[in-house]
């Protein structure tokens, strides 16, 4: 007989779920409590400006998310070329991170101390404390402070919108801190490891009308399996697998399934209930941090914007206090982003450095965001456009002490033989980590 | 009334004088003594394997050779994007010449030592002996004796096929030279100095079918001002200008000129007589050493070569003690360069560095290439296709002590006034800097 396999929330986890239990062939119902599918990716035309609420590109590395990418017959829209081009604030400025050994060797970005220890890591022996560390405490260790104020600090703020201080290494950034533990040096175990036969040259790309493009081509593939606004308040185990009760119009149904896979954020967990109680493990998992972020999209007429905009867009050290935590060059990195003669920047704001930014009225954040604009690109003219995103819990942060979150994911799924957890705050939070968390769950355990 | 213009010499440097001539409404004659135009620059279409037998590629990197190609309508053929990929030979293994940080850091072409005396050249200010310095003394003195024998010494065989020891600094490289005396520093010279207002982004180019279609294009263009077959025997000043002896089909006539520009190879001028008489100044020039150098076209059924031949090619440092200088991966640089399934390399021999390899039967010297290829390539099998052109002079080397030749190039400009010299053994031997050579003559004395 068949398996029958809940799936419990609509984000691109929960769909790419769906997406490999119905390629071998399994029969699949997936859940989601908003009336909207895809998660956090949002995609919205307004104006012919097509604004990205949730994260804006997908960095593709693994042929097998090629793959999926190519049986769903989705066209890639590649970033410009340029876009390998980033900027850096230092004193002000923007800077751009070196690539070539020119730029490296040229740039002010980092001081000739900070190029000498990138170009002893390799060589470097240090120990670690014994204590687990911090993305902060590794990187000083390995290539010195400015590096991490001027390379890491601003890439995680860019990322996980979060602090390197109490962002855990082996976590966090598991890759590299394998590497240290198995070569002794991160550089030199790049250079050693392996190439995981699945890895294909990395692209930062994004689709014909925006990242929602695909998680759109999923519930559309998938509709018959797939309910909105339905919200799942309890998980009963029985002998053959789960009752799941389920709140659609304000009526509660009950449905029985063989295996659950749960892929709701963290702090959503303490809503469901377990064989009708309160379950004290969801409740724990409620204390994964997600700081709050701000994203906010804003026209221009080109021209009255002086920087050229050539590039991936600019990052902002927390030590150059400034406002924002970064911009990205929208309209550069993909066409079509906005109408002809117009530029649109995306401006994130918030995160674990300044989580009083969305407390802010619409007016005073954006007087903030106009200061940096000014300062940073030369902006002097108001936005002809905005629209902002106020994500009040945006991405699980993986911090110091995350062992014990992710221990307890293993305890929950050996107390409930059968249900199984996917999403961002389980193996990576960027788009294709969730992807190929989801897609080896299914190989593994289906 | 109109100046008359005698340009002696058919390459691509009096292709370009003519060009300029005939832009500025001038008339002028080009005599060229072979029975075909442009000089070094000879392509070949032989079973549809595309030979160049002289230069191979062209650096483009300036805006008027830019505007130059476009106005002859000529279409560019850009090498590969692969083409940045360069290797250089060490320990008999074909290693890549770092480009990113990574590869500069992980790189085992160069050590430590060499990595950090390139990462403080811009802090050094060692001082530079008072005497005319080599090439290899320029370069122990700025980043030492690693990167003269792996990054120099190979460069310089791929462009001079010259010996680094012997070759001026000041005359051969005359840009770094001045870096250095200006900024105290090469690399930050390169940061400091000022942006050629003409200077575009560096790209490596050919033309469909080949380098020559430019020089044939040239040729067709101005194809009732060309003369080959027609030697210059004498020029004879007299008080408005010239008198040319020309020997044509066997006879010689007598022609008047207002001016004359020269741009045979040096070794020819001593083929001229001035006013009837040997020219003792054009005696000494014949001194200019031009190496041999022997261009070898190589055609394989793709799937015999190992080596995936992604790349511009491979240069061998001189204390690696190989035959070959290098190898250009021909059929990955350009399209259609060989018929399908079939790859064309081609290898360079002889220069400066090894002056015997002319005199070897052809037999030897294939023997010599093959070893070499199946060293670094892992080719075994025998080339199902083969063409050499051998160059008993190739390319005019701007020797320690050239500023003595340059001298007496000045000197006779002052004694045969509206005479003047262009070609590659005046300002620069690439072909952009022979068009441009050209181009200032031009534009300064017509």
């Amino acid at each position: 007989m068949h398996k029958n396999i809940c799936i419990i929330g609509g984000g691109i986890s929960g769909l790419t779920a769906l997406y490999y239990l119905r390629k071998k062939g399994l029969k699949a119902t997936l859940f989601e409590v908003s009336s909207q599918i895809g998660g956090v990716i949002q995609t919205k035309n307004i104006d012919n400006f097509i604004i990205e609420k949730g994260p804006n590109t997908m960095l593709l590395s693994d042929q097998r998310t090629l793959d999926m990418i190519k049986d769903l017959e989705l066209s890639i829209e590649n970033a410009s070329p340029y876009s390998n081009k980033r900027y850096i604030v230092k004193n002000r400025k923007c800077l751009s991170l070196p690539i070539s050994i020119f730029n490296f060797i040229t740039t002010s970005l980092f001081s000739f101390p900070t190029k000498f220890k990138i170009l002893i890591e390799v060589f470097k022996r240090n120990k670690k404390s014994s204590n687990e560390e911090s993305i902060s405490q590794f990187f000083i260790r390995r290539f010195g402070k400015e590096f991490l104020d001027y390379a890491i600090n601003p890439f995680i703020a860019g990322t996980y919108a979060g602090d390197p201080d109490i962002l855990s290494i082996k976590y966090a950034f598991p890759k590299l801190y394998e590497l240290e533990s198995k070569y002794g040096s991160v550089i030199g175990g790049l250079v050693k490891e392996k190439k995981d036969i699945n890895k294909i040259k990395r692209q930062t790309i994004s689709f014909n009308g925006g990242i929602n493009t695909f998680t759109q081509k999923l519930a559309k593939r998938y509709k018959e399996s797939i309910f909105t606004k339905s919200q799942v308040k309890d998980i009963s185990k029985h002998k053959d697998g789960y009752t799941i009760t389920l709140k659609q119009n304000n009526e509660l149904k009950t449905l029985n399934y063989d295996k659950v896979i749960c892929t709701i954020p963290a702090y959503s967990l303490k809503k469901i209930t377990v064989n009708g109680r309160s379950f004290k493990d969801f409740t724990t998992l409620n204390k994964i941090n997600y700081p709050s972020i701000i994203s906010i999209s804003l026209g221009y007429n080109s021209e009255s914007i002086p920087h050229n905009l050539s590039g991936f867009g600019v990052l902002v050290p927390k030590c150059e206090n400034m406002n924002i935590l970064g911009i990205l060059f929208s309209s550069s990195l993909f066409k079509n982003r906005a109408p002809k003669g117009k530029s649109l920047l995306t401006i994130f704001m918030g995160g674990s450095r300044h989580p009083e930014h969305c407390k802010l009225s619409k007016e005073e954040r954006y007087s903030l965001v106009y200061k940096d604009l000014e300062k940073l690109l030369g902006i002097k003219s108001k936005p002809i456009f905005n629209y902002e995103t106020i994500w009040e819990k945006s991405i699980p942060q993986y911090h110091l002490g995350y062992g014990h979150y992710n221990k307890i994911l293993g305890i929950i799924e050996l107390k409930l033989p059968g249900f199984y957890f996917a999403g961002n705050f389980v193996n990576g939070i960027s788009i294709q980590d969730t992807i190929l968390n989801s897609m080896n769950l299914i190989n593994e355990k289906f």
